[in-house]
């Protein structure tokens, strides 16, 4: 393929393509954290990875599909740990704030999470993105454990709690809010958490 | 002034700038919250407006001044009013979410919220408007009212949620918060505002 990068010697091909897939990858969230959905590109990315925007597609597709690689990242602790599963019901409101808080505090996370709400707000594509994330996956598998029959609503309060503390402290970024100790701000917010989703 | 409406005939030129002046204004909401912040310029403005380009400056200012004066219609009710000033402590976190959801659920201020929240997330001059005029104005109102140390921090905790269930039943419009019952959505969010600001 036009562009790829000539393999280096003495590693196995596995392992160039994983490295070359998480270099196009850390560039894609950089790009779109920084300039948004719509104006980062394929060839953007591309660029900033130092490869061929052939390479780009053959790994992910669309634009759309690198976008949505590029933000799963952030998710996949919830998305792959089935650890929300084993919680105690008393303890999930706890557990989901503790889990929103600590990717928006760590740096790695925080750039696909600026990504995602930066291009939600005026990207439809990229707002499916977000529905399907972090409403369907996270939110869903929360719902999913409610026995009730208003479990996604409930789910969805919950989340907006999360969503506009993110919005608040970490992209708008309102003073005290912004600089609060996150301990502080988890003590207050989890008991809400879990009020819309187990409260009365 | 160049390209100024010539005045029509038989109305006093106080109206017929106020006209003018609403006719700009109208149309920066349309941009705004069509374009976001960064993509709108004060000559697309005029141009809907009809107007030459001076006369938008003339008017208002720079393009931060105008974004200022077109969102802050939005907030009028709860920047003129001294209304929450005379509610019952106990009633306050209703008021308030009746308030917000009232100004999303009008096809008349939702165009400027819209814009609000598109461009402050991608723009910082954008984002000071949002923190003056929602924080500063809005929130801090409200922290005023609370005789407690830490009263801003629970404005702002109260302004995550109701800022995140506009984010997502407004803007990227998630199911079934979207479609839910504006009553089912303020009964459950505004007891969560109440306990933020005057709960233990």
């Amino acid at each position: 393929m036009t562009g790829a990068p000539a393999r280096r010697r003495g590693r196995p091909p596995g392992a160039e393509s994983a490295d070359t897939r998480d270099r196009i990858l850390a560039a894609a969230r950089e790009e779109f954290s920084e300039r948004g959905y719509e104006k980062t590109s394929v060839r953007g990315i591309a660029k900033a990875a130092g490869v061929d925007s052939a390479l780009v597609h053959h790994y992910f597709g669309t634009k759309d599909q690198v976008f949505e690689a590029a933000v799963e990242l952030a998710f996949a602790p919830a998305l792959n740990a089935e650890a929300l599963a084993e919680v105690p019901f008393a303890e999930v409101g706890e557990r989901l704030t503790r889990f929103i808080f600590g990717i928006w505090e760590n740096p790695v996370t925080r750039a696909p999470l600026l990504a995602i709400v930066r291009s939600a707000v005026n990207n439809e594509a990229a707002a499916a993105v977000f529905r399907r994330l972090v409403v369907s996956q996270v939110m869903r598998r929360v719902a999913g454990r409610l026995d009730l029959p208003d479990a996604e609503l409930r789910a969805e309060l919950a989340a907006a709690q999360l969503v506009g503390c993110a919005m608040l402290r970490y992209v708008i970024k309102v003073e005290p809010l912004a600089s609060a100790d996150v301990e502080q701000i988890v003590r207050r917010v989890a008991p809400v958490v879990q009020g819309h989703l187990t409260g009365p």
